[in-house]
């Protein structure tokens, strides 16, 4: 279906029956290196794109739905399954992320595709797993907070705890499902035979927590469940988040000579010999004269003032930045990993290209995300074979849309 | 150096420069997955290791260097880079996340390494990537959550920002890492030919606030930066954290036969046709009446009593678990993804093993990591060949230890 090989996963065929972030960020990111990924919608559109823009979802459905062609299919029909099962025999990647159990009552599992065509890999995501005794547990991204130690990591230690803004648990499981599958797509070409993999949400988030769970490990009952903006371990001055004319910014500054830097950037080198600041632990120690000094500063300057005089005596430093600026990274859009693009559904927004870069390879073009459907008669029709007379009584049938 | 193909990676030799959890969460991976992993260290340990317990650094360490051969040498010795470069022409892969420019300063760039090995995979992992303007901005997993908009994102709206508790940008960065040396990996296996790819945390980081992004790109100004604990989008009630009498729960029910099931839990049924609640709109418009009725009722309860209570009913709930529930968990002990295992140096803990399960491979068994060095006799005795006096002018040299 591809061109020659250009990029990494040209010629790779993937069926992505996933929805939301989990399944969908990882075949974003098998399109972006090369491979021809067919998303198959049902006729109302996966969750994400059945929301439409309320609650703002029509930037994320963009952002990991490019150069995707996406076709609908009715799965609970039969001639549906059929056409599925074809698609499934021209194959070489399954991506699902449904909840544990639906592919088997559809007739879909894994087991029976692998008959069809035993090269394919086959490769799912879960809150919890397939097998196990949670496995039939909601799973959305605040539910997997709460359980995986997130939330209650997270906040000032006087307050209640507070999810993470980002929605990490399930973007780790995405990426790491790409990951499990790209591992066995390498292994595919060795012994000829695809797999079965999977990833849950819960194991793919419990590793972020190793600060926390290091200082659990060694303090036991002591170490405080979450620590603010200060270091979570109690171990760094200054670590903090600091007010400045127009938001805040944070400095992470261990070492002595970051301290003496600091007191000359703040034109304070008058304090370099005083005891409270001396050394690291005296700082520690003293962390909230640590903190008053350099607030004293802070609240004097902007946030990018602050940072630009930090960064350049290498002091680690940086602004707290807004969404806005987010989307305005001029390091991100020099690189071509954010790019300004017309969307036609949209607008001119500014889309991710993956970060996985493969240097001596062009990045792919961005190609918008298309409408429901859009991609049928080239699916159905050219690369199936099916007739658009076929076609039609699909449609009329209800097959597809 | 392995044995027979058993695991996905059985055959292949990992170089592992890396250090703290981003490269070596990658080289975890394929660890697990069955590569040989060599873990090159500098005499005094890489900066994890070297911290030794100070501020909990122990079982992080534990926790993503098993099932790695460490050994050290000595990379500003001229015979030190020989040594290196007669092991890069017997591996596949090598990772590294030292700042951009520190290999090329060694004489070890990727031109280098490409010219005595075109096979190899040479992965590197940074804070802004090997080019771009911001490329020698420091990059510690606080600075970055700042820079990427993790912390504006994160925290009570009348407060100050907060960092997310989970590292959760050395992480991505890490697992992003893994996906794109797997994909060159498959790439090498019909091209013959090795890859040089990057992965940035910046860049790892950025489709994690989807949500976030995506409601700014609706909203604009009027969005909120942050909501505590109420959805992002402001849609959706009950959608927050509830005190209990010994912690906290989470609830997110955002269809209407959600609030039934919540109310019949509850014993209030008699509310069902209440106007404020009839509707997700109304819940949202009356959002604070929703969580106060929810309150006077999770106070009474232990979190296990409601989280089961509204499980049980199908309603997505969860405690806020702490850092000794998540270690404790049935799930992952169940499936195996955490095992208790007794660690020479730091005695009886829960290590993880890797999300990413591949089906009909046993997992492989956890071994423990190993002190500084440990297999220096074997990597630079027998697999490199060099004889025990060899070895022994290497010591008194000061290229190995």
């Amino acid at each position: 279906m591809s061109d020659a090989q250009k990029y990494p996963l040209s010629g790779i065929t993937v069926l992505d029956l996933s929805h939301v972030y989990n399944g969908p960020y990882a075949t974003f990111l098998m399109a972006m290196a090369g491979a021809d990924v067919i998303k198959i919608e049902p006729f109302e559109g996966e969750h994400l794109r059945s929301r439409g823009d309320m609650g703002g979802a029509a930037l994320p459905f963009a952002m990991l739905n490019s150069n995707k062609k996406p076709v609908t299919l009715n799965l609970k029909k039969d001639k549906g399954r059929e056409l599925f099962l074809e698609m499934v025999q021209r194959a070489d990647i399954l991506v699902e992320n449904f909840a544990p159990g639906v592919m088997d009552r559809l007739g879909l599992g894994a087991d029976v595709l692998h008959q069809l065509n035993p090269g394919l890999i086959y490769g799912s995501s879960s809150g919890y797993g397939k097998e196990g005794p949670y496995r039939d547990y909601p799973a959305m991204d605040l539910v997997m907070q709460a359980m995986c130690g997130v939330i209650e990591c997270t906040g000032y230690p006087d307050q209640p705890p507070v999810k993470a803004g980002a929605a990490l648990c399930d973007f780790m499981a995405g990426i790491h499902l790409y990951g499990a599958i790209m591992t066995a797509l390498y292994e595919r070409e060795r012994t000829g035979v695809g797999r079965t993999v999977e990833v849950s949400m819960q194991e793919a988030t419990y590793a972020s927590l190793a600060s926390n769970l290091g200082m659990f490990h060694a303090r036991g009952a002591a170490a405080p469940s979450r620590t603010g903006n200060r270091h979570g371990g109690l171990g760094i001055s200054p670590y903090n988040v600091y007010p400045t004319t127009d938001g805040y910014v944070v400095l992470n500054a261990p070492g002595d000579h970051h301290f003496r830097a600091i007191l000359q950037v703040m034109g304070r080198s008058d304090l370099k010999d005083d005891p409270r600041f001396v050394s690291r632990s005296s700082r520690v120690a003293n962390f909230t004269d640590v903190d008053a000094l350099l607030e004293s500063w802070t609240t004097t300057l902007s946030k990018q003032e602050v940072a630009d005089l930090m960064l350049a005596s290498k002091v680690p430093c940086a602004p707290v930045r807004g969404l806005s600026e987010v989307m305005n990274d001029e390091n991100m859009h020099a690189r071509g990993s954010l790019q300004w693009i017309d969307h036609p559904e949209i607008g001119r927004v500014a889309l991710p290209h993956s970060p996985l870069v493969f240097e001596d390879s062009p990045r792919k073009p961005i190609e918008p995300s298309l409408p429901l459907g859009a991609k049928n008669d080239e699916i159905f029709g050219k690369w199936l074979g099916h007739s658009p007379e076929e076609l039609q009584t699909l449609r009329s049938d209800g097959v597809i849309s």
